[in-house]
């Protein structure tokens, strides 16, 4: 017999997600001038862990784990919104505001499907396994892709410096190293097209500085 | 040793399939009166694919390929527009539309990948296997559901009826026939408050129509 109360929750649940459509991202999308917002983003890098998969450096991926941690990872922005990735003072009250935000919102779905939806999206903040590390990967790529395939127009916005990509990226290189050189390549031409601004450091100072960024960054450490 | 023009090619494919964000639907989001595109779409149908999967009439579903198939299915809009379901002289000349779609966009990919993104949308088009009529049922609830809950706008504004509800998600009755029920209440609920236009046939003239449509209907007989 159909528990009518639980499909109810789960469409309640699917009602309520279609608010991801309205959260907009800083990231423009490659055609038109207008933002990105984080379902469509999510449909993209769900896609692109599938057809990348073969650049992680983990033989430990389940791709359809992290496909679900890609659909899954941005709902909480339907209450917390999206913060953005070099607002750093946005980004020390992101993870409070991110877990209330799952707690309200995947406990609309059913006990069981809740429960699940919380790990994942625990999973994925946390950053410590090869799925979770993987779909981060992933996550940061994307709009690396968008902004440069829009000619940079976010980080011209925002005034964004050569060294604060490589250390929202770095995560590229320790698991999906094979992508480093094509990723580097392209910051390397975005500086050149001016769409990224250089920093005044010498060439070895650069190097020194993303990998001290690198070490010490949070990007993988929120939870 | 990386094959650079491999990864080129993923990324261009990955560069293209960015365009799928312009692509209108004739739906609109449930929150602000804007149309929805086909990549968000794609998204929110991937999610409920996952859990929506235990009203799936079948045990034989593999709802990974489920998901993969709802992520790459509407890509060959980016070529041939989104057509809308209730416009039938579009409908004559979708199938051949797509399909030149389908081959220009999915051969950007490298061979292998186009390859598999190619079988994935045929049987997605073709609907005869389970996880491809598993993947159609969810692409036909989502807008139902969407267009219900954004007050029936798209429906009014296209003097959308009863009938042509009941046939275009006659396949949800055959794939998750669980559901069916809700569907059905929810459709009756839009007639009764004006969201969908009722027909002026008797019930008993009404069900052999909907028997009718349903047996002859072509959503599932495109290829």
């Amino acid at each position: 017999m159909l528990d009518s109360l639980r499909l109810l929750r789960q469409i309640e649940f699917i009602v309520e997600i279609d608010k991801l459509k309205q959260v907009l991202r800083q990231t423009f999308t490659t055609t038109k001038s207008r933002q990105e917002n984080s379902a469509e983003h999510s449909w993209h890098i769900a896609l692109m862990a599938i057809l990348l998969l073969e650049y992680s450096d983990s033989d430990k991926i389940d791709v359809f784990r992290v496909v679900k941690m890609l659909l899954v990872h941005d709902l909480v922005e339907i209450d917390a919104g999206d913060t953005f990735c070099y607002d750093n003072d946005a980004r020390k009250s992101q993870h409070e505001r991110e877990l209330q935000a799952a707690e309200r919102i995947f406990n609309i779905a059913p006990k069981d499907q809740a429960k699940t939806l919380m790990t994942l999206w625990k999973e994925f903040e946390a950053c410590k396994t090869p799925d979770s590390r993987f779909a981060n990967a992933i996550d940061r790529l994307q709009p690396l892709l968008i902004n440069y395939y829009s000619n940079g127009k976010a980080w011209i916005k925002h005034n964004i410096k050569r060294h604060q990509v490589l250390e929202r990226n770095c995560i590229i290189e320790e698991e999906a190293p094979k992508l480093w050189d094509y990723v580097k390549e392209l910051i390397d031409d975005a500086v050149q097209q001016g769409f990224l601004k250089k920093e005044n450091f010498s060439r070895c100072a650069t190097i020194h500085l993303r990998n001290y960024l690198c070490a010490t960054s949070d990007v993988c450490l929120k939870s």
